[in-house]
């Protein structure tokens, strides 16, 4: 473990010495702390740590020992935590239907090194995106969905993705509501876009029913899913003036560009580690100074 | 009617010849053509006009001679129009409950001659905010309601706003709900300031709603109120950032500074004649340049 | 000249009659006027029009004839004039160096056709992005620059634009400064990125600068090139939050995502004949409802 | 020292342990720890923490005991800190000339408590803002001030503000250049609003540059003044679009509201302990969760 950055993700009941405990965990074992970012929610007494450590050449101790170590302090506070060792890239399968401008964005921040993960696929319910995906050289499924064929087409989209070993699902515009069943299986490891600002606009149409609303600001969000539709965590939310000569039509122009934007930067906190999900909330840390 | 602006707000069916009759119809008149705004909703087929004039020295119209003449052109167009000629400025009434921040701005900018009105009169069910305008010397009626009094009051507030000829309400966080009987006596003259971004929480706690839906922005939007609760027209609409660290105080707090400035905003548009209202939508043209 | 869309753009000095007659020319022409936008600069007395009319069955007009008639109105008002039959698409090439998301995003938008025109080639002083515009099957030109080949490297640049009759070079982070003379030859012609909030940070390395400033805000800029470096007519500008934690790596990380934005609307303005330029400044009319 | 909120600044050269040895000093002391901000300036090696901790009513410690105590490791680690007790409100002496939006604002922010300070005094050259301050009962010093008394006006204020244990001038639109000598006398308690997006237009007449300029995008910087004009550690920016329909007094309307803003958060940063200057550059942690 030497030199790599570790991070873990930390949640627990709020208690006195959680800081101080904590850091002195890594210092005493041999880290440096690189960052150090905390989060109180005074009103339900909720403590959450996001800690990056830098293992120095005189670590001896393996992964499985840092664990086991980590663990004794966990018991102690009741801490739910995660680690990441930042040596293997997250797997990552984008799902689309016929909107190619996320996927363009995603898939070229990928290939200039953007994206710290693995694009290992694109999944469809359609064939018009195909050439983008072969533009970049990743692979393509085809898996078309019909009401008959959606319990079928969804466990063998499971099985895809369980046997790729995929780690986060990106659904770029894929406009097919997965089942609870589906979402299940992959908990807090799909991020949808929705093109509106949530809560507004929840559902089918957002663009059509911000023009009949007449809106001055349109906007996206980038929210994990649950089984509860639009209604998961929100890890980020963009929006643009329009003004009354928008139309339906302008509006989903407008709205592609923050759409792109809005998933890019969720993807992103996601793949650096920087979110902690409590309940129906995302916690995201900031990471700016990278 | 020398030297004075006049602007003219014109709604009708779209029509061949529109833009061109009607510029003619003050450029022969004698009229000197500020500026000329439209707007065609090719969906719906409307046109929308705003068009502001200068009468200069030869100009022999009377207001009335003018109105009659622009009749004419009204009928054979099926143009529903209304004229300002900003020599009279409007008077405003401002309605509050026990919430400062838009009084303040709405006060200050009127004693520094930022608003285009005479602010005739703080209207409030609380005593509260009553020193703000005794500070800046605008009267105060004290009108406190409950369930049972409701209907008298709304009728005291009728009264009271037609005797002195209130052009425009603005509920500056006034925390009552208005009957459908008082706003239908004040069509198109009742804004309205909403702290949450529609249609995003609409009805009470916007802010504590926003905070356990976890969004990662929030608004204010300013509206003319119509009979449905948070559903009228929309002038202006403004966000945001805030971050899972927010509480529904902090919300608040980040909210009040939207909300002053939207309402500010929309009443300013308001009083310089840059709206017209069709149907559920407000078409608020730009007035940057002046 | 059927069914096509029309658009003029008209600079002259301001004076009484101007909306009337132009529009009244179009009309008695037998066009329909789809929007006519004006602006008068009251302080230097100037006025600007951007009308597009639609020629129906009846006109029988040709082109030379609309022009010919057109410069009769002209020459009464002094009117420097421009017209766009919206027919045949502009040409445009990008110069790039090696710097590649401007790049992605104009080449996707332009491949969805979300760019109304045709992008004829790319052209570079390096060889690092030739496989982008393979990609999307772009003919790629490799020009490099030293000192000593400046003058002629230039030359080989507008022979290659002359003969292929480019309409629009954009400059999408082309990073050699072009001699006054290169200028020249394309005037109005050239749109190019600066990757801060002009005039702040004029020059090189404004990432650096910016993080030396320890600036809050940081921006980009799309302009037209002149002879005068970075002080070309402004015509889009975008901005993001940034804090202290920002370093010039970050800060070019989050500048790239809004040099693409910035440049790609500004392209779209011009490609779609919504620009005037009136000496050091760019008038852009809004088009929100396409 | 009973329950009290106790806010530490620190800054030192990055070193190994810093983060477990400070939070445990705290610890150890019986301070429960609210919050711990850390920046680390990985391209200086330089080590920023804020930290809030709470005395329980178990903590016997004085003031002196407390800060002797933190001396011993504030030496180890070469730390240089300041601390403060949140128990004494900080005092304010705002000082303008003839604009009077931000007065306003800070006035009537101060009188809701919403600014956890007591302005003690308002200060200016002008006599034109007396009847505001006198609205609000505040203090008013009419300082008038020419070429000849320019060294004797600032030797009075110099005597006023220290003679009244002034913490914070803030300079409100102040349109005077105050000398080295004066701001020497003041060190990081000076806070100026610049009228522009800092560091473009730097100087005089921002507006009207602007608007020769054609930007389109203006804004306010609020930084501390140090003795050169307009290049202090910036604490705030803000923005807002403008368009080639902006004229200097628009755009002077324009930015009065973004000044207005960005000076009520720099001010409120500062009260609250969130800034450290570090050379030319402010660190200003985030309390969104207040």
């Amino acid at each position: 473990m030497k030199s790599q950055i570790i991070t873990f993700l930390i949640k627990c009941p709020d208690q006195k010495g959680l800081v101080a405990k904590t850091t002195n965990f890594f210092y005493n074992g041999g880290f440096n702390i690189i960052s150090c970012q905390q989060y109180v929610n005074s009103i339900e007494d909720k403590f959450f740590m996001r800690i990056r450590v830098v293992s120095d050449e005189t670590v001896a101790l393996s992964k499985k020992q840092l664990e086991e170590r980590f663990n004794l302090l966990a018991s102690e506070f009741k801490i739910d935590w995660k680690v990441d060792y930042g040596r293997i890239k997250q797997k990552v399968a984008i799902m689309v239907s016929n909107t190619s401008h996320n996927l363009y964005d995603l898939l070229h921040r990928h290939k200039e090194e953007k994206l710290n993960c693995d694009i290992t696929m694109v999944v469809s319910n359609h064939e018009k995106l195909k050439p983008i995906a072969d533009m970049f050289e990743i692979p393509f499924y085809y898996m078309p969905v019909s009401k008959e064929t959606k319990d079928s087409q969804e466990r063998e989209l499971i099985d895809l993705f369980t046997s790729h070993h995929i780690d986060l699902i990106v659904m770029a515009r894929y406009m097919q509501i997965l089942s609870s069943n589906f979402i299940g299986v992959f908990p807090e490891k799909i991020i949808n876009i929705h093109h509106s600002f949530l809560p507004a606009f929840q559902g089918a149409n957002p663009y059509k029913r911000a023009y009949e609303r007449g809106v001055k600001l349109i906007g996206a969000t980038a929210h994990y899913a649950t089984e509860y539709l639009d209604e998961g965590p929100i890890i980020e939310q963009g929006v643009e003036r329009v003004s009354h000569e928008s139309t339906p039509t302008s509006l989903k122009k407008i709205g592609a560009d923050i759409e792109t934007m809005v998933l890019a930067r969720a993807v992103s906190c996601h793949l650096n580690n920087q979110i902690i999900i409590d309940g129906n909330k995302a916690i995201v840390f900031p990471e700016p100074g990278e």
